[in-house]
């Protein structure tokens, strides 16, 4: 099983290492994606490597993506391969989990309409314009769709995310 | 179910969050403990609450001690009440997890000699010193006692320690 997170710079750094550890505990095979190769700091510091560009990443090979917060989000949101990526995840309704500001891509890609969500209560507004039906809880589930607010809620969100693949 | 993480000033960040997460994941009431309570800072810059000072610790209510690395555990294993905690653990065969700089606190507490284990490679030799089998591994287990060398060996680290109360 394979899974995909997308990182950029200045990313919130345990929303990518614990999905990151705990996708890798279950034995499934993690790349981190972001809009080229090299290596991304996240806010705190921490450097991940990133292993494929969002051009490369085939949407079919991945059995889950996972999209991180923090600074990230709003420069991936503007990279129309990553929008792609998770336009084709919603389209075969495979697991998406999204924390922070991750869901900012759901709103960019047009797939949020209708659809149960949570974030960041900075982008609550933006979710509820875009059509989501907002709920200020620790995770949010709605078919292949997991969300949480924020690094607090990652127990929350690690275990409905892990749930999602083991359907 | 309860479980306790021993983090000081300077702890290693990630080697917190990830245990704290993943226990209450399983549904495990997780404190942590520290010399005293208040806020400590994490090398990264992450704060985390401490529950309770290590002077109140009855360490007959738990079922499992995490103790994470970084900068913290030159401090905790200056403070007797802390070893105390980890002799009784030891004494009771129960679930210790240490990661990182974390198994100084079992050499201080003289609990290493015969057993075998990891950690950073820093203090490999103090751990050889004081009589430990030391293995170069993700994670080594050794009956009561997982152990891991860095935040990269997370994965593997969390899929133990959990194994350690499930079994």
């Amino acid at each position: 099983m394979k899974g995909i997170i997308f990182a950029a710079e200045g990313f919130e750094d345990l929303e990518v290492f614990y999905p990151l550890h705990r996708l890798k505990e279950e034995g499934i095979d993690v790349k981190i994606a972001s809009m080229e190769k090299g290596k991304v700091f996240g806010k705190h510091g921490y450097p991940v490597n990133v292993d494929i560009a969002f051009s490369e990443v085939i949407p079919e090979e991945y059995d889950i993506l996972v999209i991180s917060g923090g600074k990230g989000p709003e420069k991936m949101r503007l990279d129309q391969d990553a929008l792609k990526i998770v336009t084709s995840f919603f389209e075969n309704n495979k697991p998406v989990a999204a924390i922070c500001h991750g869901p900012q891509l759901l709103i960019s890609a047009g797939v949020i309409k209708g659809r149960r969500a949570t974030s960041y209560i900075g982008i609550r507004d933006d979710l509820i314009a875009a059509g989501a039906v907002f709920e200020d809880k620790e995770v949010v589930i709605d078919k292949n769709l997991v969300t949480s607010r924020h690094p607090n809620d990652l127990f929350a969100f690690g275990k409905e995310m892990i749930g999602l693949i083991k359907k």
